[in-house]
């Protein structure tokens, strides 16, 4: 593959997280307005409006662009369940690598009480059993029965993520826990408890994604999308499990293909956004991109090397669905511009996001360098 | 800006339009399934499935990866109202151009019953004005006024497209229709009538569009995205009204964008696919496109040189709404591989599509040539 054009990330905001009931269409605009108000781009300088969500209203790009003043060349909605957001973001990558556009407005907005991406209810061979808990506490129930992980490991983990987003202001739980806490938070389907689970919440995140040209006269902090690589295997929990083991295989290749694209190793990796959507998930995502060999990642949360969902991730700040690797990438390209405030990571030059959906049935994986 | 990279239409195929209730998904699968069978694809090398509807279910493009046997390296579902299926191919061509994909599937289904397309309910200053008939009687009756334009004219276009889908077996309506039947058709919202509109049906048509290097593979007659033009100026009425006439201005632009960037005029094209929702919609179409003056749209009906609509267009196919732009777009590809069958215009070499949505507030164009 050749090296597409440059592209870069030229601002990113993300409103605070919620539980409150919204206007998509306010939600959406939020994130916008402070972009336009902190650079000095030109409404009419926006090339293209990109709206990830799971909301099933219509024609929503084209609302949100007439409610911020925008006549982009093109807008449409965009859509692939949790993993949406860095869909999106790749979307508008492209256009730019394309060249049919210079500026491109990539906004996700999700509203809690949308509740039809809560179920997985298309896969009938799940029964009833079709809540995201349920593919997760399997995934937890073989990860301990073949490497060992603890129920405690996995705790750590949430309570890693709810330290991260008790500094973090637009977080949607403020409040560290424990591993008793955690231990003893409610059972939802075993081995998983309450607060091994994210919370679906309303929130909304922007980036702006500008070619080299263009990056230049923005900002003089660009952050490069240097690699990306992604994989669908279908979308049923029956093509998750089809090598009979749960592991996800989707994220190891979408891993690998943005190592191979951004010519970068696990190791030249400083900070990390990962989909984090049960406890149990991170420490699979940890083995699946690379960070510590198969089987390793429950030990791995103690021996933590890189600074992995220092926003809080999924468990600490709320899954907004179609929002969430929006924000993630938002989180990373602060981080790397260090202007990610009580959340930021010392000196860190490159960074990985990892997002995806249903039981890891597709996955996206972003390296952004500053 | 750049010329991208050259990106083909490889195969196309459009399912049979109906007023069937139908599964989304059976819907999206039977065009692709006829692309698998009449080319020699093999379906490990589709590297993205769009899709294209406005169907609010979840997780889609997915799921109709999964029931096709792929395993992409995306997949999203993608909805801009009516204009959403030249977006999605738009889309397509980005990841080509862009280098992260080589073989695209793009997918266009609709089902009939999908209602909530079908009214502009977010454009509260419509107050009960809100079927897209109301937006189009005011710009027949302005056309009227302004430049003469007569019922009989609109209903010729209502009779020229309904000779063409005589012709064209998967269209809707294979009945052909007279101006005094046109004319005495049931009043709609005045001047328009029934057979003055087209009918939103059930339908679904899918592209497989590729990279030069891989279309060389996979066919013998590639036709070429060579021009690609989009504008959107937001969703409601009074953008579309803003400057006091009812005029299709998002259309001018991106006609305008589509020429230059293909470096063709109007007199270069052969064959077209315009977005005639409304008799009314073709008249301004003709004139917004470059292809008569503003005003002589009505007299271009009888006067016509260039082959518009040729497989009847919407006014006699039917218009499933995120399906129509891949359906047009599949009849130019056929068109210009000279496989359109009994709608054959002879000898096109070069073609025009033409797509909008909610009262021209968006539109784009493309230009293909073989």
């Amino acid at each position: 593959m050749e090296m597409p054009e440059e592209v870069a990330i030229v601002a990113s905001e993300t409103s605070p997280f919620t539980r409150k009931e919204s206007s998509i269409f306010e939600l959406a605009c939020n994130p916008c307005l402070e972009i336009f108000r902190k650079t000095n781009i030109d409404r009419t300088e926006v090339d293209s409006v990109i709206l990830s969500t799971c909301s099933t209203l219509q024609y929503t790009s084209s609302i949100v662009s007439e409610m911020l003043g925008i006549k982009p060349k093109n807008s449409y909605r965009l859509d692939n369940l949790c993993n949406s957001g860095t869909s999106a973001i790749i979307s508008a990558f492209c256009e730019i690598a394309a060249g049919l556009c210079d500026c491109v407005l990539v906004i996700g907005a999700e509203c809690e009480t949308n509740d039809s991406a809560k179920k997985l209810q298309w896969d009938l061979t799940r029964g009833s059993f079709n809540l995201p808990v349920h593919w997760a506490s399997l995934f937890a129930r073989s990860h301990m029965r073949k490497f060992g992980t603890t129920e405690e490991q996995m705790a750590s983990v949430s309570v890693k993520n709810r330290r991260n987003s008790s500094r973090n202001p637009i977080a949607l739980f403020r409040d560290p826990v424990t591993v008793e806490q955690v231990m003893n938070s409610r059972m939802i389907s075993d081995p998983l408890k309450k607060l091994d689970c994210s919370f679906v919440c309303t929130g909304s995140s922007a980036l702006l994604l500008a070619s080299k040209r263009k990056a230049k006269e923005l900002t003089d902090m660009p952050i490069w999308i240097r690699g990306i690589g992604q994989k669908t295997i279908g979308a049923s929990l029956s093509q998750v499990l089809s090598k009979g083991e749960a592991g996800l295989n989707t994220t190891r290749e979408a891993a690998r293909e943005a190592y191979k694209m951004s010519q970068t190793e696990p190791r030249d990796i400083d900070v990390v956004e990962l989909h984090d959507a049960f406890s149990i998930m991170e420490i699979m995502a940890y083995e699946d991109l690379f960070f510590t060999p198969k089987g390793q990642g429950g030990k791995f949360v103690a021996q933590q090397q890189l600074s992995i969902n220092p926003r809080g991730g999924l468990l600490g700040c709320g899954h907004p669905i179609g929002c969430t690797g929006i924000a993630q990438t938002a989180e990373i390209a602060a981080q790397l511009t260090g202007r990610a405030g009580e959340t930021q990571v010392n000196g860190c030059k490159t960074g990985l996001i990892h997002n995806m959906a249903a039981a890891g049935s597709s996955s996206s994986v972003i390296i952004l360098r500053s």
